[in-house]
């Protein structure tokens, strides 16, 4: 395996980054330039003028997307300013483009302030037919979403919080139906109060799960705890209907799923045994996971499934965001909805047929073909109802 | 020759649009995407974390500039709106790209306020290695084009007002040449009041003219006019400064050239006998000149120009723009100065061999393969210096 980090540096540096623009039109004389540019694109413009949606039929709108952030969470790098994300921003469009065809243009914003953001990304939403936001910290990037959703007619969608929910959400439909349980009556221990544990809690909310319990550094969230932190209140009484008091392992009593987004080594093998049969553990912390494969299995773990691509089962991020996108931009959707959301979550689910569905196989290869266009497909299905 | 507008409208909506983007990087394995994407990318994003400066060594900044529209001034189809502005902002990226190598973005701003704009542009200028201005309405361009030149670090460049007047001052250069006259010496008339005929007044007094009249629809534009409009303050006390009263045939008596940058067949062929010996005359009027060019030969014009592909000394846009950008990214320049657009004009003139030059033949083809290359070499040059 060659260094990644060395070989990324090498490869921005001798390419000059990682994306570049390419003309569909060719411009080798006088008649091409008539018809990309002045008189011919006249005519394009003044039809877009008479009715404003034809911007979907005449302009590349209908494929491109901005991913922006403001560098304020970049991967585990934290706020590192709106220059030093866009590695990661192209590194993003470039996925972007060659899992689903969707051209994404990285803009970085020089301002982390939640009504400047907002009024930056309506400004520039003309040209664009979706906005995939990126690291954006917490909780900046729910009210940052929030409005967004409300004041733009594209879709907006946060891939930090909706992506991995949504492949969790997937990965735990067959980890489920492995273990012959049903959502509704599993028993969930979310780990990690941070954004993405809330995206994912909600998620398995809307998606009819009804017995989830949040944890975080200082134990288990319930509604009564007077210490309760703001940010927790609603996601608060939406958990934990029984008040448990305690830390994770107190959680873990009767659960049938763990979801770790949190920290290293945080779950001890010993406590898996007092969760219910069949356990079901996604141990998500990266590059270290809260329990690693190995010793999960051997605490009694029925399905483990990890952020990393030396195990089985990996939770990968690139599994969900370019479908959604490819599947949104397909319907011209106003809103990438939790109904498309969870159809996506199914859609992911579905691609491992029942007859190659096993302990270690829940979750579809990153680069299995038929991941982008089943996910699109189940989008574009839900966006249409 | 084809219907370019028809032609324009099947290929934008045939091809979705006239641009795309290309990643420089395949991703088909976990290898690939551990180096494009994570853990590769953290290395690229921490180098530029701790020496900004770095953006230009690893990331698509240096060769992406963002072109800027408010929709106000599209073409001559007026404030359209920044929907029906993306084919030109798209066709603008086409050329950029073909002509010059410069990953080019469309972005098409949802307002036509001057702060506003200048915000947004600022926000989103981390991404960009430049920003090209386009179709923005006056007099609001000459204040979001001054403050984002002051307030940013990378070139901004108004090209409707600084692109033509580069184009026609090198056309002039060669035309004044073959007259065997002086530009310090040449008594030139513009005609036309608004952005582009000041923008090339002020380009051929930055660039050493002594004698310039400035005419608009109401007549000589005089210092010491009492019914002087407030935009035209400043430059009346730079240009004639004979305080000269009348309309135009009054000021082309004695002219050396005439630079029309106004409305059809404002020019009468009688009255070119009235200017000076060798008359120069570029009627750029669009898509009829001031005066047809086999009109004005029989009135006694010496070399005539226009802005049309079908006559000799076509003055096109795209002779100055790419060459402009790829000499100023080139150079990682901040600022595309009067002396780099002035270069830059000589650059355009020197590609035509004293050899070549007649007074059919003053400005070279827009296909003329050695045009970028001599333009961004000059402009590379006068930024070093």
């Amino acid at each position: 395996m060659v260094d990644a980090k060395k070989e990324a540096l090498r490869i921005s540096e001798e390419k000059g980054g990682k994306v570049e623009i390419q003309s569909k039109v060719a411009v080798n004389n006088m008649e091409d330039l008539a018809i990309a540019y002045t008189p011919g694109v006249a005519a394009v413009s003044s039809a877009i003028h008479e009715n404003k949606s034809d911007v979907y039929k005449y302009t590349s709108k209908k494929n491109t997307i901005a991913v922006v952030t403001d560098g304020s969470a970049v991967l585990g790098l934290g706020n590192i300013g709106a220059e030093a994300a866009i590695p990661v921003m192209e590194g993003k469009a470039v996925l972007f483009k060659e899992f689903a065809n969707v051209d994404a243009i990285p803009i970085s914003l020089d301002t982390q302030d939640v009504d400047e953001i907002v009024a930056h990304v309506k400004a520039i939403a003309p040209s664009f037919g979706g906005i995939n936001l990126e690291d954006i910290g917490a909780p900046r990037c729910f009210e940052v979403e929030r409005r967004l959703k409300e004041e733009l007619d594209i879709p907006v969608f946060h891939d930090d919080q909706h992506g991995t929910a949504i492949i969790v959400l997937g990965a735990l439909y067959n980890a489920l139906k492995l273990a012959d349980k049903q959502l509704e009556q599993a028993n969930i221990v979310v780990n990690g109060g941070g954004a993405a544990g809330m995206a994912i809690t909600r998620k398995f909310l809307k998606a009819g799960a009804k017995n989830v319990t949040l944890v975080d550094k200082t134990g288990i969230i319930s509604e009564d705890d007077p210490n309760l932190a703001e940010r927790h209140k609603e996601i608060a009484a939406l958990t934990n209907k029984e008040h448990k008091k305690g830390d994770l392992h107190e959680a873990l009593k009767g659960a049938d799923v763990f979801i770790g987004v949190s920290a290293p080594n945080v779950l001890q093998k010993e406590w898996i045994k007092d969760m219910n049969e069949k356990p079901i553990l996604f141990a998500m912390a990266n590059p270290t996971p809260e329990i690693m494969p190995d010793e999960a299995k051997e605490g009694g773990a029925f399905i483990v499934g990890t952020g990393r691509s030396d195990f089985p089962n990996q939770i990968n991020n690139v599994l969900a965001f370019p479908g959604i996108f490819r599947g949104a931009l397909d319907s011209r959707a106003r809103d990438i909805s939790d109904d498309m959301q969870i159809a996506a979550a199914k859609g992911l689910a579905a691609v491992i047929p029942d007859d190659k569905l096993d302990t270690d196989h829940i979750i579809p290869d990153a680069f299995n073909k038929d991941v982008v266009e089943t996910v699109a497909k189940a989008v574009r299905d839900a966006a249409e109802k």
